[in-house]
């Protein structure tokens, strides 16, 4: 299995030096790495987000492709840095919950789970700071990865890595309960509702910020231009969407709102 | 023709997964691809924005690279999907006039112009959702032409790729009618007056919200900081520019508004 | 030494087509090369703000990476452009005090510092903009540079190189007064104390925006939520900060703001 790939999640942002510092560190320990950035523009501690992020993302990548995340508001506490095989990928980052869906979806799958505690500074940086373990510690790991040292040479098993608790859709007499997981660029919402809660119902109605929308469409050309609909996503789940316009700012809809789905035929 | 890069040009924004999963899918497919992004960050559903952008750029690239471009309101319906030989360039993304410029300057200039509809799933990933074909139709096919797949075994030959309509300078008694067609970072507002246009004059006056400027400034440093000028761009357009400014916040310009060329010696 | 990488400054914004060219310039001249962004999203015509992001980050690239860097308002003007090798690396953009604080940290350690005027159009593309060097000069130049054209080749010796002043704290009875020189994505507040300035005292005050902090932590997770906080950051510099949250927005501070530092034990 080729380790050829390291993939860069960060909250660092586009307009600073830390993005790019990380690339310098990985090309010095491993210059045949190629890199790719995922995203840098995750929002602030925002661990879940860049939870979500890696569970749509990574499993398109290459088998042993090595993927760095770094959303740390725990950076230079006690918390853990791990490295961890999950399936037929490598990813490294702080213990703090930004594998969670990963590691969930590997054990349904009974794919390979191994997570190791960094503890090995011979792979670190020389200097290690408080504040920035992304540059002095994730990145070197990720280059010597790379390299193919193994998982057991950067520190001790983990059996325990954090996880953290995703908000799950709860059952109504009528339907589902959900919420708002995710915004995107084109203001499209994300729910927490997957394909199969709707256990292959199409005849349902959603319901947010005081709208209700009948039945899902397929596609967004369907539907007039700047009609509300419902869709399931490229993720398999369950969105609300303007057609070519914005579904956030149409009804003022903030991560974590309510959303109802009514399945007519349960 | 070596075919070793491929670009992408998309509407999806930074801080999701779908630029990144792109990176993914290619190089599952293609390992060997240098990829470099050109912009993730066209305004959703601006087709002329990523054509424009497009045309600017890809003629810079060597000989045979592979440019991916996903601005696609259409994704889902029956709009075709498409790979192009566009003189030295490939090129694969939604037929909706995203390449309407490039094809007018190869045929302008006798390239040569090759199109084809996509059409085998073989060279798309098994499951096509139905609201993201630059991850499961474009991206793929992007990969198989770097591995020299070549262009008819992709689809069948398609003579009438969409063209948009872009708006043109039209011809008064005094020099041109022209309009704002780009606002660019620096807020420089980029005109559809071309080079050719001004047919070698450079005594002109060039009015715009309300503002009139004389005469033609070579470089922004030959004018005071602050000072409103017009120039021939990098483009190879007249552009209307704030020294060290920005002629968008001072003048309260957008894209589309009128913009009056008088060329004194007509 | 090998020149295999390159990396992108600039303040070209990612919306644009201009970062993504710079690609295609280079990868046309040397295609071997592995290009990085480091940041398209310096604030425009920030010279410093650009000058502090090369300072922060491109030492920890392997040596003879080539840094083109373009923050570039002279540009067109009489303003040179500049190759330079300082310490182990290369640096390719125009004269205007970007390399400031890279050549006096060479200087302070008694690196090699070589600068040449690039003055051989040999080396740039056939046709120059008044308006585009980024495209025109400084992408070819690197490229050749990473074809091991050697520095004398580009053109004549440089021995003055504008370099800007950097603020500089001011030394006062009871400690410093420093300014803040730059805001990162999480609203942490960075001024020009360096550790030095601390001269291994830890029993200070800061005092900024009305507010007074007393001590120092060494990491974010050492107190609440919200608490604002002063730490040496991993650029051994002074930073204040919000737990988990942005100083920039509690403080409404600015570039250039005040920062007094106070040393208990002076």
């Amino acid at each position: 299995m080729s380790r050829s790939f390291i993939t860069l999640t960060t909250d660092f942002g586009i307009g600073d030096h830390e993005a790019g510092v990380l690339k310098g560190v990985i090309w010095r320990i491993a210059p045949q790495a190629k890199i790719a950035d995922l995203s840098h523009d995750i929002s602030p501690q925002d661990v879940i987000g860049g939870a979500l992020l890696l569970a749509r993302c990574t499993s398109y990548f290459p088998a042993g492709t090595i993927h760095v995340a770094v959303v740390d508001p725990g950076v230079g506490t006690g918390r853990r840095g791990l490295a961890a095989r999950i399936g037929d990928h490598y990813f490294v980052g702080p213990d703090n919950g930004l594998f969670t869906l990963l590691l969930k979806k590997a054990e349904a799958n009974q794919q390979l789970v191994e997570c190791v505690s960094l503890e090995n500074p011979h792979y670190w940086l020389d200097e290690v700071s408080n504040v920035f373990h992304g540059r002095d510690v994730f990145a070197p790991v990720a280059a010597h990865l790379a390299n193919h040292v193994s998982l057991d040479e950067l520190g001790s098993i983990v059996k325990d890595p954090v996880r953290l608790n995703f908000p799950e859709p709860v059952r109504t007499h009528q339907g589902w309960k959900s919420q708002i997981i995710h915004i995107d660029y084109f203001g499209n919402l994300g729910t927490n509702i997957r394909i199969e809660h709707l256990a292959g119902n199409k005849d349902i109605r959603v319901r947010v910020a005081g709208q209700e929308i009948r039945g899902l469409v397929k596609t967004f050309g369907e539907r007039p231009v700047g009609e509300l609909v419902a869709l399931i996503d490229s993720n398999d789940t369950l969105a609300i969407s303007v057609v070519n316009g914005s579904a956030a700012a149409r009804l003022e809809a903030h991560i974590g709102d309510p959303v109802e789905l009514i399945v007519n035929s349960f």
